[in-house]
């Protein structure tokens, strides 16, 4: 019997929906579905790495997006209640205070996992976004390579 | 032949998006179908009680969780035009109007019609939310729980 | 062997959010998906035509609702970086440059290609929109239609 499917799309660019994301996918994939997340407009924002030492060249407008938009998953902001950046604080102290695991730890775990991350590269155009600012192991598709893992999966989700 | 399954995680908080969670879960029930509704960050503020008699002993930081969140399922804002409470005015108002559901209505006809309440422990933990404070029937449980039931579904949502 | 399915509830009447239900019900019909997007709540303002001529006749509430919400998919807000409406300034140019499909290009297309577009009549009735305010080629249904749909759908997703 060939494993369960499982695919994300996450277009949410808030700390707490990427969270419950890789929650599901994480728990998915310790079940031994095959599982992959689609990163799409600000759900981008989750897989930019921490640290980029070397400036990338961008236009203009794609520098504006950029200044505009969160700088890593540990820099989301929450859906609810985000207040400034308390909520983000208070959330990370609770998770921290029950040794849950934070989102960056939730990413590091679906990468060990084998949880495929796929990143949109039209939405990657639209709001230059480079591969270079992306997290290793990420791979890069477009609506065809979602809707070929998705019509086979058994759970579909979009976040 | 085994009846339909239906599930849906209800992540959101808001009035409307609740509201068209129940709809479509009890429409599902009304048609056979097994459904689960499992109510995560957020969303758990859908299944508090209306009131609650004795206090609740909570650490500091969960009360301030408390104090931010909608107090119940009738407290919750819309996430559109809430303009300070105006809009859910508007809609309560417009849903008397045309005889329609209220949601903490549609929420007894989903427990009359059997709809599976579970509330996710993992959050409940991180926010802070006591058994004790949500409607009786409600079950819980966690990402395996879910995963258990959504990988037999034919409808799996995500709100 | 029969079609796949492919079933979207449009919720959100975000710009963002409306374009990737857009594309993705687009890329399945392009693989000859049978896809249907039944629009509920916010979503039916994506739906409505760009200029209508003669008034429409509404009660008071009814044009309260038509006052606060966008006039048509051209006007949808961002879910993000809305910016008083810089942000959709800002994806629209963006969407030019890439000489990419803006979203009534996207629903042009969809229209085109057969997507059936349903919108929900109890949301109708609730924010009081009409038939006649409706871009042509839409049908009206309510959860049944929808639960009809969605049971046989390989893809079932909640934009």
């Amino acid at each position: 019997m060939p494993n369960q499917k499982t695919n994300i799309i996450l277009f949410s660019g808030d700390y707490d929906k990427a969270m419950a994301a890789f929650i599901i996918a994480n728990g998915a994939a310790a079940y031994d579905h095959e599982v992959t997340i689609f990163f799409t407009f600000w759900g981008l924002n989750t897989l930019k790495k921490e640290n980029i030492k070397t400036p990338i060249a961008k236009r203009a407008i794609e520098k504006m997006f950029g200044w505009m938009m969160p700088k890593s998953a540990d820099h989301l902001p929450l859906s609810k209640m985000n207040m400034l950046g308390l909520g983000p604080k208070m959330i990370k102290h609770v998770i921290k205070k029950h040794h849950a695991l934070s989102l960056p730890q939730l990413i590091e775990l679906a990468n060990e996992q084998g949880v495929k991350l796929i990143a949109c590269t039209m939405t990657m155009d639209l709001l230059g976004i480079k591969q270079e600012e992306l997290i290793d192991g990420t791979e890069f598709g477009g609506v065809a390579a979602y809707l070929g893992e998705a019509s086979e999966g058994q759970i579909n989700l979009f976040i």
